[in-house]
């Protein structure tokens, strides 16, 4: 593992927030990682900790946490921790919950996820301190535990407290870049795939895949230009994310659940609210290039129908879908101009409302593919939801190789 | 005024939409006119014509119609004729709705304005072949009506058989550009603002206009690199627009006109739909840029309550301007990547959704403002609405100039 470089001057400006924040608030560099498929930066187990071979994303709604098994220990985890798996019922496309790391050069360990509501945060750590996981990863060691996302503010004194755990806070995006590049590049599966006639295709991934954009969805939308394995910077975002599609969807429809939402997403029939070229101009509009069957206009049917009448003439589903094509259309379309002004043609769409969502994946992918006539590729990641918490656990990785 | 040049190789190619269509769908180049402020393409009145002095832009809802009246003559129009002033209510934006249109060389005429509802086209028809019009304009000579706007075929045969009328359909886009560098360059008036502090900044155009993007948003959006008088390119569009903005505000509340929605729109507070920077992260996102008073996501507070009870938490106002903040958020955010992406910095926005709309003029210009730290101005125009007619006009005027 090389060496922290002159641009990380001291061990602290690494691990600090606040330097970070200081920066020029454009690029990120960090260059204490080689990235390469055959030489992980992960240490070997047993090695005397003092930060936690454990890192935690501290949504607003869930709380993502990666650790590693250390040999074949089996962890009995409480019964509010989900297993990873899709969304979708009747779909099963997540893959196993586990994934082995290889490294070449010091053996193969177990990289694991689970989630739960940042609500229990206080229960987990009262099963943390009073199960056995104390003597797996001998926590009487640990001082350090990396935590990334909105809620390690909120819980930073109870885990002193309880547990005599410092909180690192660790910067989001920079965590969700580091995640993601480990997964495309140290990875020996292939994790990365294109959704198309509802099927992943998985493809390899070479160490040439930069530059590309990584669009993360979650309630909003952040888009990060990423140019090398550590660096990257924030170059646009949108207001229309899926927060937008939850907020809508539950002022227009009765559906209770997320997955409800796009259990009807998938069947409704958005072409009853959306306007196409053809209901404006009768045909195509072949001067500027505009097929007759392009849409023009998000709900913009609905005009049709006398306002008063329009509440009741639209089945739910057909709004849920509509609400659907809306956000993903308006995602997929920034995506594509960013790859022009960027020069850039692959893309990475991640995020809690992309993670394990093959709506999402498909309504992306067919628009992104229809506006840039091919050019330009949708990509989508297994574990997506978990490069957070994976970035912040190379962080404490790193750290521990410091210390 | 100058010949076509060779790239129009015939009087039938310049009249014919069809050769237009068959195109190479990018980019198109006009070179009939001279656009100076001090030559106008517009002729003496008393010509013996064979194409109307009248051009209609027939949409959906509204036909948009623009004539000359020649000399003082004073024109009895029927009741549903609308004089042009500003759909808001308690505003008094909008200018006289007769622009007087100097031409140095030939005297002053004055370009007129006036918009009904595309329904009463039949009535309109009869009341032209039974006014004094016919004896204005001599009808009995003309034979061609320009007439752009998707009505144009379905109006056809009954201007033929009342009015012995060949309909001349003009293509929209290239009405749009030359109705809007008309305004810009050949009218003596200052036409063109920014909106700032609820107060129109009228601003001199010079002929170094170019290039400026055209951002017309109607039910959906169509972007146009303007680059010269008479040369454009539609480089992107959105589908989400005016047609967004009613349609979802129809099922979100009950209000029952355009002109209600604006009302509420301007006194709701979007803050209560909308997430903010400091709602996911408790503070600014600093290094990334992100203030903490920065919009995140449209609509995506709204999962802070419960599914089920969102519907009756929200004031239909706070609806209908968080609406308006997305819509028009969205606009002024792919306006924005485009000037970056085309090396362009000055935008104009028109259509139905921008046309007399302060509320939209002040939602643009404050996030474009914002998000471009000031680099980039939102300019909006007089007369919006009625581009498309002018620019058919023109056309008239220059096809009656070849007879």
């Amino acid at each position: 593992m090389s060496q922290p470089s002159h641009s990380i001057p001291s061990k602290h400006s690494v691990l600090s927030n606040e330097d970070i924040e200081h920066d020029d608030h454009i690029t990120h560099t960090f260059e204490q990682y080689e990235f390469t498929k055959t030489q992980s930066p992960l240490p070997l187990n047993g090695v005397r900790r003092r930060t936690a071979p454990l890192s935690a994303d501290m949504g607003g709604t869930m709380t993502k946490i990666v650790f590693w098994i250390p040999g074949d220990t089996d962890i009995d985890l409480p019964k509010y921790v989900e297993p990873e798996e899709s969304v979708m019922s009747g779909f099963d496309l997540y893959p196993d919950p586990v994934l082995k790391v290889t490294m070449n050069s010091k053996g193969e360990n177990e990289l694991c996820f689970m989630k739960f509501p940042t609500s229990q945060i206080p229960e987990f750590i009262h099963y943390a301190k009073t199960s056995k996981l104390k003597e797996i990863y001998g926590i009487g060691n640990l001082q350090i535990l990396n935590v990334t996302g909105g809620g390690a503010y909120k819980f930073a004194n109870l885990l002193k407290d309880e547990m005599d755990l410092e909180v690192r806070q660790q910067d989001e995006m920079r965590c969700l870049v580091l995640g993601v590049n480990f997964l495309l590049l140290c990875c020996q599966e292939k994790l990365c795939f294109r959704f198309v006639n509802k099927t992943k295709l998985y493809r390899e991934v070479t160490p040439e895949i930069f530059p590309y954009l990584l669009v993360n969805v979650g309630s909003g939308v952040s888009i990060l230009k990423v140019t090398a394995p550590e660096k990257y910077e924030r170059v646009s975002g949108s207001l229309i994310g899926g927060g937008t599609f939850w907020g809508l969807c539950c002022l227009l429809t009765n559906y209770k659940s997320f997955d409800e939402m796009l259990q009807a997403a998938q069947y409704g029939q958005h072409q009853n609210v959306d306007l196409y070229v053809k209901d404006i101009y009768g045909r195509c509009y072949d001067s500027v290039g505009l097929a007759a069957d392009m849409m023009a206009s998000s709900f913009g049917k609905i005009q049709k129908v006398p306002c008063g009448e329009a509440k009741n003439h639209y089945s739910e589903a057909d709004i849920a879908q509509g609400l659907m094509m809306m956000v993903c259309g308006s995602i997929a379309h920034l995506g594509f101009e960013l790859t022009k002004l960027h020069h850039i043609n692959r893309i990475f769409y991640t995020g809690g409302f992309v993670a394990h969502n093959p709506v999402v994946w498909e309504a992306i992918t067919t628009m992104l593919t229809t506006w840039s006539s091919g050019s330009v590729d949708a990509n989508f990641l297994e574990y997506d939801g978990y490069f957070g918490s994976i970035g912040a656990l190379l962080l404490s990785e790193y750290e521990e190789e410091l210390m």
